[in-house]
């Protein structure tokens, strides 16, 4: 009898996103005259820039003629993406990380859902709560974790992020070996600081445990002292891996493309002690269950990495960093709390009058035709908490903000 | 500690292609004069076709002005895409497959090797012998297999495919409960009949067994009798899912788009026996893993579905069927035997005077400057067998052929 995978029945309803889609989409049906404003998944709207647009059709064209014509790309990426974004992204800024520490692929998303893969399903994982729920959802799916009581899963160590720890972690009570950590952080907007990055860096050399980072909205920290990269951090290289992406950089959520960095020198264990390379056991993991990215899709995203192609990223981000603004002020005047919308697209707000997370998402969407995402959705410490995201067209964000003026709270 | 999952160190050497790869690289380093000819990897040369081209151009447009710009795909792809596939592929052919049962992705390879995930570790998995390493793989991965001796993985159950079978395996001898099959075959180029499909949907449907089967070589397919789908057996759409792809169909290899078929009756059972749909379950594991293929991509995907774009896809599979009558023909003449060629990329070949794969692959490599698969690496039935793939430009297939000649055996 072919049976399911009985991890797969302790995920808690559907993903949150899918869930959110499905309310707009009844109350949309419902209410055909209502045009709904989303600053809720946290999707781009501005167009792809023009230097990504030639690099595109250079692309195309190549695969169109003979002579140039690409058949499978390599499993790791082309070497004129790699080498480009090994000098753009950290060379040039003084971090030693070479082309083949750089493994292109369709997505942050898909790199962090597969990464726990290479790990024994014994290691203890930790978690930010609220977090992204594709790191804890991906761990459920391994059978990483037990079962779901009174809003968390037994067996993940959960690191709570609250207005008293300013949604910066403390670190770990118990011995922990694999650590999921976000920042600018996805949801609550939150950065880190060099010196508390390096507490992190730290503990994991003393545990040999691994850190995960996620670095997809680095290209909106402006602040000097901010670090956009783990590998800032002295040491970070032995016990960190690192991703990137281009969805919110670039505008690339619909054109796909992300590459994630594993230092050369990473290991891991197994029972004996004896070390493997992290680099080669991913390479392994992908020429076996992924066949590259698109050549055309890399062709574009090399044009990021140029001198004008980094002038257009750093103006788009600006225009996404004004809506920021413009809801920050906005919340400040309705006298509403949050954090975040600074050095990050997301705003992270306490909802007003102790208001449940969905019981705002629906008052949001009832009385304002506006879309967030409930805070509860990315774990039990985001209850009362609610996600507004600083992409969108600015007139939409502007008109958005006046509606909030109508909530009948 | 953070330790490797202990089933990756089950793995046999590298990915057989990249061990290919490598020694080819190797062989050109020391011989900068030879020119190598690659029917090995099976890889498209044949450059993409105009309506494709137009399509793709068009999806590059859209991306550059706001208007059109497209942001995060659909999970389960657009739905432009997914009514031409179901109209094309099956309802044009009296099959019926709806839209909704069609699940676009980035690959045939992504999407066998990661469908295992759905299921239950204790599965037992019947693969034919030799098999496309994918299949195999994923699952020494996720933990359902034994270690490996002489040859095999414990608690595989192995379906052999020799020359007395005409390289169609017979039905399990104990009972299984995923069944991989593809054909037309990778690497032996058989195809089914209807009848032969029948038996297995019988099995299926007996044992509540689940059939993965990969139909991506469908296109080349043109006796009128031989199935291009699994669902043109009676019953299969209760105990199958299809594979299909466009890397082969419409030189896709490098551009990467390929669609799964879950019927929507399709069920699969948990400890207590109670049914639950494998649809949905394969939309949870996507929304949680994937984001979707680039709208760019899915816009030229979409062309292969028109009129003129099924002409296209014709013609150039005729350019490589005809490859591969030069290669039998040319085999014939020099006494070698082999299996495929006709409804098929594949001509899978017995090695002369008995030579090992690998000898011969050294041999062709050496003597010939051709590159080939070495039929070992599919499976232990494999040895003494050898791949060759149809792919390629006619010019370099005729002289590959005429260098055969110069086998020093």
């Amino acid at each position: 009898m072919i049976k399911i995978n009985r991890n797969y029945l302790k995920l808690q309803g559907s993903y949150l996103f899918a869930e959110v889609a499905r309310h707009v989409k009844e109350f949309q049906e419902l209410n055909q005259d209502k045009r709904i404003i989303r600053l809720g998944i946290g999707d781009v709207t501005e167009p792809l820039s023009q230097n990504v647009i030639k690099g595109l059709n250079e692309g195309v064209a190549h695969m169109g003629k003979r002579e140039t014509f690409q058949g499978y790309p390599p499993y790791e990426g082309f070497a004129f993406l790699r080498e480009k974004i090994a000098e753009i992204d950290f060379k040039s800024k003084g971090i030693n990380i070479c082309a083949d520490e750089i493994y292109v692929s369709t997505g942050a998303k898909e790199d962090t859902a597969n990464f726990q893969e290479l790990f024994d399903t014994s290691v203890k994982i930790a978690i930010t709560d609220p977090v992204y729920p594709v790191y804890l959802d991906s761990n459920v799916m391994a059978g990483r974790t037990a079962s779901f009581k009174n809003g968390r899963f037994d067996g993940v160590h959960y690191l709570n992020c609250n207005e008293e720890n300013n949604f910066t972690p403390d670190l770990p009570t118990e011995k922990v070996d694999l650590i999921y950590l976000c920042f600018p952080n996805n949801p609550t907007g939150q950065v880190a600081t060099k010196e508390y990055l390096k507490k992190w860096v730290d503990y994991a050399k003393a545990n040999k445990a691994l850190i995960l980072f996620d670095a997809a909205y680095e290209a909106f920290v402006r602040e000097k002292d901010i670090p956009k990269s783990i590998f800032e951090i002295e040491g970070a290289k032995e016990v960190a891996v690192e991703f990137r992406s281009l969805s919110k950089t670039a505008g690339f959520t619909g054109t796909r493309c992300a590459y994630t960095i594993i230092p050369k020198d990473l290991k891991i264990y197994d029972d004996d002690g004896k070390e493997h390379s992290l680099g080669s056991l991913w390479l392994r993991r992908q020429a076996t269950k992924f066949n590259g990215v698109s050549y055309i899709i890399q062709k574009g995203a090399e044009q990021v990495f140029t001198k004008e192609g980094q002038e257009e990223v750093k103006k788009t981000i600006d225009y996404y960093l004004d809506n920021a603004k413009i809801i920050t002020e906005g919340l400040t005047k309705l006298g509403i709390k949050y954090s975040g919308g600074k050095n990050s697209p997301y705003i992270w707000l306490k909802t007003p009058k102790k208001l449940s997370s969905w019981e705002f998402f629906h008052k949001l969407l009832n009385d304002c035709y506006v879309v967030g995402t409930p805070g509860v959705g990315f774990g039990s410490c985001g209850e009362g908490y609610f996600r507004l995201t600083a992409f969108g067209k600015k007139d939409d964000v502007i008109e958005a903000i006046d509606r909030l003026g109508k909530l009948k709270i």
